[in-house]
């Protein structure tokens, strides 16, 4: 199998985390060049998106929450999607919630302003999508409510989730990381969000960019 | 336990049709109030979406699909989220798809468009996000990937994400019911995608709204 990535992109490095938590090396290729992928890749791989899994029979799983998904199902050993029906359920849930407020919030920010995306306000190869610029104020909207519900959530619980580190704190974590990039640190009057970020990213996971490249 | 939803509103319906398949019946209360939800329920569950489950404890879960994954846990039998590692990591990535290109394809043209949503392109209350015209186009551009895309997996496959009827069916098929809403329908060339409409929407499930409401 081979993992294909793209070392600034928050998506992979979704997976890259994952796969530093569980311990589990994957042979891997970045597919970037500039602020685009190869135009191989994009060739090979309609959907043009990464990251994407490519198994020895061909057969490509995309999709971030996809391929953590069956590496944990590889490796039960240190669960980070649940074990309980009630924590497969509520980590399920803050993850979708740390990707639709936060991850999204900040690429709508981020895609609609950035002068490279002028014409990809979504990953598109061959066409134009021009950036539309009303869902930067919409992006702040949705950040300015991650960190709101997260905050809360933070205040009675170690971590995203509850009293484990899961995949909902690496999407959390991912989210911070391109708020960072893109110059939109968290608010310092999110204490609980600020000790949670203290605690997390000081894991090696946090660092792992690319494990067996 | 107790779910609530909006009878018209799409993400609901994933989870009614997900407890359809399933045979299962939950106790349901609709809390829509013309095109918003009813005071209370905002007030009681902050994120102020539908569906959200509640359980005996006062636990909420918050989330289309991470409700789905409860009632998964819960009720194993018919596997709508897959057994093996391959085939969860497939119904994860359909089903995201799904959301991604058609849910929120969809989603982006009628919260654009529609008059009752003119200061809500996204559930806001209490507060005002306006419509943004240029998503229209951008829904437009995510609903015609989602009909390539799933036209051309369809060729080869009975559903959605292979041989058996998924929660990936449901998405798909609950894009379809919101895009038809909005006067979108599956345009005629995709033979494939009609082919596998035709079928799934005979199923019991595509029409029962509220079991045991």
């Amino acid at each position: 199998m081979k993992l294909y990535h793209w070392k600034p992109a928050p998506n992979p490095r979704r997976v890259l985390m994952f796969l530093a938590e569980k311990g589990v090396a994957v042979p891997m290729e970045d597919v970037g060049q500039g602020f685009t992928l190869r135009p191989d890749y994009v060739q090979r791989y309609s959907p043009a998106t990464v990251p994407m899994l490519e198994l020895d029979d061909g057969t490509q799983i995309g999709e971030a929450m996809a391929i953590c998904r069956y590496f944990e199902a590889l490796y039960p050993e240190t669960p980070l999607m649940g074990v309980t029906a009630l924590e497969a359920a509520t980590i399920d849930m803050w993850e979708r919630r740390a990707y639709e407020f936060g991850l999204t919030g900040v690429a709508e920010i981020f895609r609609n302003t950035h002068p490279e995306f002028k014409d990809r306000c979504l990953p598109v190869y061959g066409e134009r999508l021009p950036q539309i610029p009303g869902l930067v104020e919409r992006g702040q909207w949705r950040l300015r409510r991650f960190y709101e519900l997260f905050d809360a959530q933070l205040e009675g619980n170690e971590f995203v989730a509850g009293p484990r580190y899961t995949v909902a704190d690496i999407t959390a974590l991912c989210t911070i990381g391109f708020a960072h990039f893109s110059k939109l640190d968290i608010p310092a009057k999110y204490m609980n969000f600020q000790r949670w970020y203290g605690e997390v990213s000081a894991r090696p996971s946090a660092a792992v960019y690319g494990i067996a490249t």
